[in-house]
């Protein structure tokens, strides 16, 4: 929460970031940098655009109702993209804003829906999921944003998964396995070369994964399956859990 | 999700649960298994009162809107009501209410609202807290109730902590800390006999903690750091997060 100049307020453009830029803030910007931050001519905000890092810049006031942003100095360089890539079955409205937006902090790069056998959620606004990661890298100083695909069942996503992601490992969230300790799972896995391309980590639905699909997912051999841990966990609440074990294991922590 | 028999409807009472019982469901139950889930007599569900396990009971129907509950088998005993303590700046409103039921889920055993020098809500509803605690265990197939605590402040909860709270250590999650990992220093406190009593963990409020107030954390003897990751973490993300780590390495994961 302390980590970057977190008080001063964190915006995302589409425009490029130089020295030499003059920005224009959208309508809503504008109005949350003037009327709510009631920020001034010469006030600063940090950029970030996905791409150019992130840069301090100072407000321009030509109106009363524009605002003009104007990078001057970088002040955290874009880090690369690689990352966590996380295969989920959506959920519904609010918990599904909320699973997009905790699955950016918990620094994913890349979010996959599935449409499982017991997915409730089939039809996916990936443009509201969008505004979500860019609500979470706002506020988590986040520069990178993570990439949205377009939902696809789980079969073709498992079908065409070596041909799309090469040596990339899923691990499988296996609600049904009160078994081992994931940490163990995990570390053999690195121990053994299997993580050196980041990992998708897979959730799924509300009411879990069918008999057949977690047969097929335990025969493949790019799925390792972990548990998550001798209780019932909600599917938002098993995706932090499952990213921070990964992350500390095998990911940037 | 699918780790009990997680379709039958799990329901919380005050009353004690043995062969003989006949437990008239309150007023909101008795609707909810009659006009939502339609139930009819000796239909079963599963109650459980955070002292005498979990048991199937048959309902019984006298009259029209009243509702009996017959416990007639334990399906699972009462576990031990020792585990993780979770000591947290409160949050206000519905976002309390998520921290609250994410502490429940992970599997926290008491809950301990602290107030920091930065901590926004000091009016803790200790009631609505209980609430979210039996709706989070009746969802997550959770038997012990989280018992709460009524707030204090962090220096007063940390002035009597030995008297109170013997060898507990508490695992102080330092959001200023980009160390080293968190595995590690969970694992090196495990191996070193320091996590025999089920440790508490500190999570701080959403402007972190004050600079005074980490230095005394890190000046106590029965106070480990962790770091949480390069990213900034809303409060209730670094609540499960934090938990997960710590559930896997010296919990019941």
């Amino acid at each position: 929460m302390a980590k970057y100049e977190f008080r001063m307020q964190r915006l995302f453009v589409e425009a490029a970031l130089a020295p030499d830029a003059e920005i224009a803030a959208d309508k809503t910007q504008a109005n949350y940098l003037l009327n709510v931050l009631r920020l001034a001519e010469g006030d600063e905000v940090l950029l970030f655009n996905g791409r150019d890092g992130e840069w301090r810049a100072r407000l321009k006031l030509p109106s009363r109702k524009s605002v003009l942003l104007c990078p001057h100095e970088q002040t955290r360089p874009q880090p690369s993209s690689d990352g966590l890539v996380y295969l989920f079955a959506p959920l519904k409205h609010a918990r599904l804003d909320y699973m997009v937006q905790k699955a950016v902090e918990m620094g994913a790069a890349r979010l996959v829906p599935v449409i499982t056998a017991h997915t409730q959620a089939t039809r996916v606004n990936t443009e509201r999921m969008t505004a979500n990661v860019i609500e979470a890298a706002e506020q988590c100083g986040i520069l990178g944003l993570a990439a949205i695909e377009e939902p696809r069942s789980l079969a073709a996503v498992l079908a065409d998964w070596t041909a799309r992601e090469g040596e990339r490992r899923i691990i499988f969230c296996d609600e049904s396995d009160e078994g081992a300790n994931p940490l163990q799972l995990l570390s053999a896995l690195r121990d053994e070369g299997g993580a050196t391309v980041p990992p998708a980590v897979l959730i799924g639905p509300e009411g879990g994964f069918s008999a057949a699909e977690r047969a097929q997912l335990k025969s493949l051999p790019f799925v390792s399956a972990i548990p998550l841990g001798p209780r019932i966990l909600r599917a938002d609440t098993a995706a932090v859990a499952a990213l921070a074990i990964v992350q500390s294991v095998i990911g940037d922590w």
